[in-house]
């Protein structure tokens, strides 16, 4: 049986479920059942690709050969144990948590597994899924290749992740992804409760993600905690003392750059 | 005299002074001379945009319209005050800091002036002008009209700044671009740490900066923290226990998110 013959069930349509529904069936997939507690948003997405909107776990049945649980990180564990009433233990089912172990699902199913796309998703926006990055993992060999398969039709960059890796990874996405939007939020602010347009920093935003895309971030660094430039950094403190928050952000991370700096 | 006709006269040849030269002479203005205190690179430039190369200060001459200083931030006055006895109080003299006040050259010439370029420059790569916003002041309302015409040739996005709001964008440019940077070499540290390849996390940095291009960054907020996921985050922090400094980052950004979701 070809992979594009395997007829696939969504649990969750969500950030993640609306948009991998949605191109596994671009891609040609069969999509069976779309679940969601709530049922317009089951059906939303079910109409769009041709599928049985749902709204109760137990209406799931066992027609489909993949199960996708993409639901919030708490839920899995209540999906997985409900799910395997309805379809027994030999279908192949996936979640796609990046801080979720595989554990949570292997107890119930033999073909367990992770389909994880490292990005970050909004229902409103539209997705690229060339730049969508599939972190797999699967303990049979062939559940593996099964899910390799998949994921190579939805994009380009697809790794092998163990459980281990994948918890690291996200530690690292949280500072890069979680932390970084939260400095662009300070940044906002500032600039905001000065009447200063924001649009002014966008463009060094833009750049200093794109100079990493071929440079070692390390080497990228400048400013003034780099440069050991304390009247600069001195002038930055008094002026955040009418941002008591942002200030101790400010000397965490410039004490933080300075030791690496001395390395 | 249209602005066209004006000479101008680069001082430093760095990563400002080197782009800037070479986007004026392409857009067709005469650039007279090029001063670098090391003169390879004074002639490196010079010899590109056909300007007279000169490494001594003292031999800058007083040919030109408009000076300007693109010296790292503690040359700028030492820069300024010799060019005074070169050229007289008259001419438009400019320096293109971000931390830098102005009043560290009014005293010295009566058409002085702020040119700051607000984005990252490294030598070694290609700069958009398009993507440059050009931070524009001076006291005189003529020069400001002499620099909005001149920065309006090399960028569309030029606009009027005071000293003040200058130095306000720069500690927001500090959180946005130099603090962002960082965290990107910590999430670069951990997985290199682990053999985990970075480049997985590269599309994820590139979409973070890219939503926030039509939306509030406030608002695109997600993660842990603004969850209030405290399992992942005692799994994050405990896996962070082998990294101090950086569990010391995650506790101190962690807790900043939770403030402002609080709000």
């Amino acid at each position: 049986m070809s992979i594009r013959d395997k007829k696939i069930t969504i649990i969750g349509s969500g950030n993640v479920g609306f948009h991998l529904g949605k191109r596994l069936f671009e891609m040609g997939f069969s999509i069976y059942q779309v679940f969601s507690r709530n049922l317009d948003k089951a059906t939303r997405l079910a109409t769009a690709i041709d599928a049985h909107p749902i709204n109760q776990l137990n209406q799931i049945t066992d027609q489909s050969d993949i199960y996708i649980i993409a639901v919030k990180d708490v839920g899995i564990g209540r999906v997985a144990h409900v799910l395997s009433e309805s379809v027994g233990n030999q279908k192949i089912v996936v979640h796609t948590s990046g801080a979720t172990s595989s554990e949570l699902i292997s107890k119930y199913f033999d073909n367990y597994g992770v389909f994880y796309p490292l990005q970050t998703f909004s229902i409103e926006q539209e997705v690229d899924f060339e730049q969508i990055p599939f972190c797999i993992d699967a303990k049979s060999p062939e559940v593996k290749e099964t899910l390799l398969e998949l994921a190579n039709y939805l994009s380009p960059k697809v790794y092998r992740i163990s459980d281990r890796e994948r918890q690291i990874l996200h530690v690292a996405a949280v500072f890069v992804n979680n932390f970084t939007n939260h400095l662009y939020s300070v940044g906002e602010d500032i600039l905001e409760k000065e009447k200063i347009n924001f649009d002014i920093l966008k463009p060094l935003i833009f750049e200093t993600a794109r100079k990493i895309e071929n440079q070692r971030a390390e080497d990228m660094q400048t400013g003034p905690a780099k440069r050991g430039d304390t009247d600069t950094i001195s002038q930055h403190m008094e002026y955040l003392d009418k941002h008591p928050e942002y200030q101790k952000l400010y000397k965490t991370l410039t004490e933080s750059i300075s030791k690496h700096k001395a390395k």
